[in-house]
């Protein structure tokens, strides 16, 4: 099987890193990596809408195929032509299997080799998700980016049950594969999920196999779930010395904007995670200066703007003591002011890391923010 | 005591009606009337921004003194520069006098001739509110049109009950006035409130005491309680017959857009209302063609847009199947975007409604309005 040409293209690296610039095509637009992709659940960026992503110029968001399969349902989505018209949004869309949302349903939950039955969690209805429907129901939300079924196991976990889930994970990658080339896929691609926990031979045995499989992109699955922060960037350096370099490589459910510089040095393009929007959410802002707390008192009679040097819709706008009275009166308007600022921050902040790997400053530009970047208390 | 000449002056007229169309100065702006005031309770129009109210043009907003004294405290306003600048907000602002708030606390306030002392419903903390530190506090929050400080009985109410408090309410009307002349207030308008309940006799001679006091412009308090429909318009109908042509006057508390057609045409100016942000949490929407809950099964499959008429955030981009979806997964975009649509719904009316005085046509399209807008379920 022969992966398209073209798709991706390093353009230029930083000396003494493996960070690298590239631009990957897909049908909805060609995206400049390293990217980072906020999460849309289901359908929605939490308290953001797509006119606020288009502002904000994001290229790629993710939705999670568990959700949306519940709902609204495969076939709403369907009849409205597809989550990108479903949702107003014409930039991309990476889609999740679904593998890690039922894996993570400990007793509601039960495996086979064919694929997982699982009861909603909000209803209670039960289902089933296989290689085969995952890859279906990812076809039918009009993805641009697919996800292989997975097992991903939790945190901590042994090297036995780290063993079966990775062969599994790899026995399911090539039905997904069968399954997604059933047909022309007009630029779509289905990456391969690799697994194999913190143990590192299982890791590198996990992402062989799925080279061996010669998928268009490869993502680092089951990490950031609690393990020591050493561990990730361990699994992260091994893989990236493994996988080539004419491909995408996308660390999923990463994050914070000191592991964003950690692991694009190491050659990592592609990133999502739910944290800007939850921290939002919770009143903890990421700014040039480190993270705050809104909602601490010392910030009730702070009329300097969240983040100085900020010029997203709530620091060009408004201060620090107005977003802690909202949160404290409760008003909604707070987590979207807070949410959007967070997006925003991480999206500036791989534009410049892009900038200094272009430029050749990466390091220099990386000691920088992490001398100015300190907790300001949660 | 002379009040300013020109800061109001009505334009046209609609013949067959009291209608009229007119322009109010302020500190912030010239608000043509007309006027609907979305209610920004906390200092914040409830899910919006500052930016989202501009770009609705809308000309004026109602903040609350009750609420804002308590959080986040006069101070912290006053050290911001006033409400529009902790807010980022240029329009004009009307602030209530927190009246209506203290009174309707039943168990947790004592009223007396010097003013009202109540509990924070916030912290159960002791408060005390006079007409004149209802002025004061409204001076303080840079309010652009303020109230004054009345006694607002509930529905139903005794007529003696009703009678002192339309007697309480004239003579701190009287107390406010002085607290408010006390020096040169930049064109800022303080209006009287009348009271009187639903009967006519003393509705007329609440009217009778304000008008005596010359107030530079008038509101009706006390309705939309809960009162029977034809009693409101009673009311209204007796009130704008004694108040002068030259002074605006102002309908508290109202309305959905039915009653503001028919309170336009007894020559009401001015409006506010939580109803388009409540409302719109609740998932209820005004379209051309009547009010609907978008909550509702019919609208899972609906990918029409919710009000074919609009040009909104939402109904430009979003499809009812959407907002439904939103609605059903609790997305709080869901309540922004219902929000923002009932907001630019009134405005928008509150437009039409304006042009149609202009045009002359102001009962042709009322019946044309009427007509269209059918109740579709709540």
């Amino acid at each position: 099987m022969k992966t398209q040409i073209k798709y991706f293209e390093a353009i230029s690296r930083c000396p003494g890193t493996k960070a690298r610039t590239g631009r990957l095509r897909t049908p909805h637009g060609i995206i400049e990596t390293p990217v980072f992709a906020p999460v849309g659940t289901q359908g929605s960026v939490k308290t953001l809408l797509s006119q606020d992503l288009e502002k904000l110029k994001i290229q790629l968001i993710l939705g999670n195929t568990y959700h949306l399969y519940l709902r609204p349902g495969v076939d709403v989505i369907r009849k409205a032509g597809g989550l990108h018209k479903f949702m107003g949004w014409d930039g991309a869309i990476l889609t999740d299997s679904g593998g890690y949302q039922v894996f993570s349903m400990e007793p509601l939950r039960r495996i086979s080799e064919d694929g997982v039955e699982f009861r909603s969690h909000i209803d209670g209805s039960l289902h089933f998700l296989s290689p085969e429907k995952a890859t279906e129901i990812q076809l039918a939300l009009g993805s641009d980016i697919l996800m292989c079924f997975d097992e991903c196991p939790p945190y901590p976990c042994t090297e036995d049950h780290a063993r079966r889930a990775m062969e599994i994970t790899t026995r399911w990658a090539k039905r997904c594969q069968t399954a997604f080339h059933a047909e022309d896929r007009g630029g779509r691609l289905l990456y391969g999920i690799t697994q194999g926990a913190i143990y590192p031979a299982l890791r590198k045995e996990s992402t062989q196999q799925l080279l061996d499989l010669d998928f268009p992109g490869f993502a680092l699955g089951g990490l950031s779930l609690g393990e020591p922060h050493s561990a990730t960037l361990e699994m992260v350096a091994l893989s990236t010395e493994l996988l080539p370099e004419d491909k995408p490589r996308y660390l999923m459910g990463v994050g914070t904007p000191e592991d964003l510089w950690e692991a694009v040095e190491m050659g990592i393009d592609q990133f999502d995670c739910v944290l800007p929007t939850r921290n939002g959410r919770n009143g903890q802002l990421f700014t040039s200066t480190g993270k705050l707390n809104i909602k601490n008192s010392p910030y009730r009679e702070d009329f300097t703007p969240p983040d100085a040097q900020c010029d997203c819709d709530l620091c060009a706008r408004y201060s620090r003591a107005y977003l802690h009275h909202l949160f404290r009166a409760g008003e909604l308007s707070a987590l979207r002011l807070a949410s959007l600022h967070n997006v925003a921050f991480l999206i500036k902040l791989m534009r410049k890391i892009r900038q200094s790997i272009t430029d050749g400053t990466f390091l220099k530009d990386k000691q920088k923010f992490f001398a100015a970047y300190r907790n300001q208390g949660d």
